[in-house]
């Protein structure tokens, strides 16, 4: 690029600045601000995009935001972007994975939440389309060779019934969970990144990144060229949580990044599974935990994920002469888990967790409370609603 | 013994049956009908001893019983039952386990059921004592190592809190289990038979059956000499149930014994539990699909099986301006789950069914309507009542 090419470059990317452009006020936000800093994404929820800016700019949203507001480049982050074929998706685009705008209603945990600014892409995939039907695997980074047994099945599993594999393109669970799935062909897999999605982070991942940033999808909030951090890494977590229909746990000890995406998985009310592993192993105390305390269901492989997953669909023909009073009695949330009740056939808990908004783990109370009042009964694989003879 | 001596015992055991003496009738009724059967069960709930007896005799129970109790030979019983130290104990007597009386009531499951008609034991342990803090561990006898050292390792961590092993005496992990109790000074342990107690089998287990007979429990429903049959296996699985607090699940493929003791646990009202493994060992698809299905609570060792049978207290110290018209509209089960929860500190889901007398399932359920409604909360550990402010 020639200087003048290069001037030109910087003073179109300022003007759009400048005139309050959307695409260019949030990359600017999305370089001034760390990634989920409730700080922006509350101001997001709550006024359009170039206001946030201007009150940055003014120092309302503190004086280190200021500061880098003040200094921000936007050209620079355009060429570095450029650079590494990174594109910006956000809110409105085709690419935009709706399923992210929940995010905004969200509570933080650990100080990170709400709807990301926009997302740095890399790779050929359609992020909107990609992640219709993704499921998150999770893990260890010193993962055992069991760990990685499991997450790869997994993901070769779900991947060859056409599910996208989401993971933090990390060691251990996360970059098995990737393999798994490249192994498949026409499989897709999407790593989530704690840092620009130009940076090959961890380098000892260098070529499976470079082949998901060239065929696959890499995505971060975190601009181009920003490295990793702690923060960073707990509000990707809730993107990996967010862009699947679930997230699966395969092994992660006791203190594990891995619980935080999976209470982001709990939190926005999506489906948290685990995989079950020896007593005796400390990286099977993570999933073994989130079973016993009904934090996530047990699957042992990709049938399980996928039928928890799955909406197939169920007749729903319900007997007329229902027991409507006793349904009436009911709290809302559980009414609505009975009336996503078919009366033949059966909906698994993830079904009925999709038909009716709910979390699995509310789901599992209200049919645990359907059945003590004989409204509901468990059948092999699901649950069905419980018809009267007569 | 003379053979004048031996006349004498002929025709004192005779003149009890012939009296209608409880013990001997039921000595009697324990012979002729097999081990479990609803015919006897089902006909001593409604009916005295002596009445049972003369219907059989007179053929009310069907010529097979009819038969067996025209050539049964009081005194032949009562020389086995002596030469192997082997006692009769019956409902009434001190040692009679009262837990068992509950199994009057219940369906029969696989066509056994019912309280037994008496036990035939041998050992040094009073039944009654031993079974008051009492933990079934059950499984399969072609167990891996890892089975194995989970049995072992759960026996004695439950033994040394002062809590009796009940299991079945078999190969793999009964025989475990059994040897787990015995590694611990003044630990107990119980082997209910499915054949006589007098007979040592497997034969592989013998020194170690001896050991129990001698020192600890060896207990059968079956009399001495009768060989063990599939029909006595699955009578003998209800009494592992029902003689504990709860049952642990150790290692069990898909179609195993141990499957059917799970079941009368959970149809006792019992608690029922399972150790998790490998899911790519078939020994586990048993465990993992009872846990799955939450039939059975997840347990990785001995703590956590003791913190859901020990009924630790805590006070009850419900705030008065508590919700009590929500609570009002609960179904009376509900209720009760929740007047058990303490404001402060916790119980366990175990505690719970023991203070309510309902199933660990049907609680579980329970606290979570109760959950939906705001009345309860998980804490860490256990459930609260949630106690509202202002």
């Amino acid at each position: 690029m020639s200087g003048a090419a290069r001037d030109r470059g910087r003073d179109a990317a300022e003007a759009a600045l400048a005139a309050g452009d959307e695409r260019a006020v949030r990359m600017a936000l999305s370089w001034v601000f760390d990634a989920g800093d409730p700080r922006v994404t509350d101001a997001l929820r709550d006024e359009p995009p170039s206001r946030v800016w201007a009150d940055t700019l003014a120092g309302r949203h503190g004086p280190g935001a200021q500061r880098r507001a003040d200094v921000y480049q936007p050209d620079g982050l355009a060429v570095l972007a450029r650079r590494s074929a990174t594109r910006f998706v956000m809110p409105g685009d085709d690419e935009w994975p709706e399923q992210l705008t929940g995010l905004a209603d969200g509570e933080p945990i650990q100080d990170r939440g709400g709807c990301p600014v926009g997302l740095w892409v890399r790779g050929q995939g359609n992020l909107a389309e990609w992640t219709h039907r993704a499921v998150g695997v999770v893990g260890a980074r010193a993962c055992s060779p069991y760990g990685q047994e499991c997450a790869t099945d997994l993901a070769a599993g779900v991947t060859e019934e056409g599910w996208t594999v989401v993971s933090g393109g990390a060691y251990g669970i996360d970059i098995a969970a990737h393999r798994g799935a490249l192994a498949v062909a026409e499989g897709r897999t999407i790593a989530v990144m704690a840092c620009g999605p130009d940076i090959e982070y961890p380098r000892g991942n260098l070529l499976v990144l470079q082949r998901l940033a060239d065929q696959h999808l890499v995505v971060s909030e975190v601009p181009p060229g920003v490295r990793p951090t702690r923060v960073r890494f707990l509000s990707r977590n809730r993107v990996i949580a967010a862009l699947g229909a679930g997230t699966v746990m395969v092994e992660a000890a006791a203190r594990s990044g891995a619980r935080n995406t999976m209470a982001w998985t709990e939190a926005l009310g999506r489906v948290a599974m685990a995989v079950p592993g020896s007593v005796h192993s400390a990286l099977s105390v993570g999933p073994l935990q989130l079973i016993k305390d009904r934090r996530a269901e047990l699957v042992t492989g990709p049938g399980q994920v996928l039928e928890l997953l799955s909406p197939i669909g169920s007749n729903m023909t319900l007997d007329p002469r229902g027991p409507q009073t006793r349904l009436d009695s009911l709290a809302r949330e559980v009414a609505a888990v009975y009336e996503a009740l078919p009366a033949r056939g059966y909906r698994t808990a993830g079904e009925v967790s999709l038909a009716t908004g709910q979390s699995v783990r509310d789901c599992l109370a209200a049919l645990g409370a359907l059945e003590l009042e004989g409204l509901a009964e468990p059948v092999d694989g699901g649950w069905r609603a419980h018809v009267r003879v007569g």
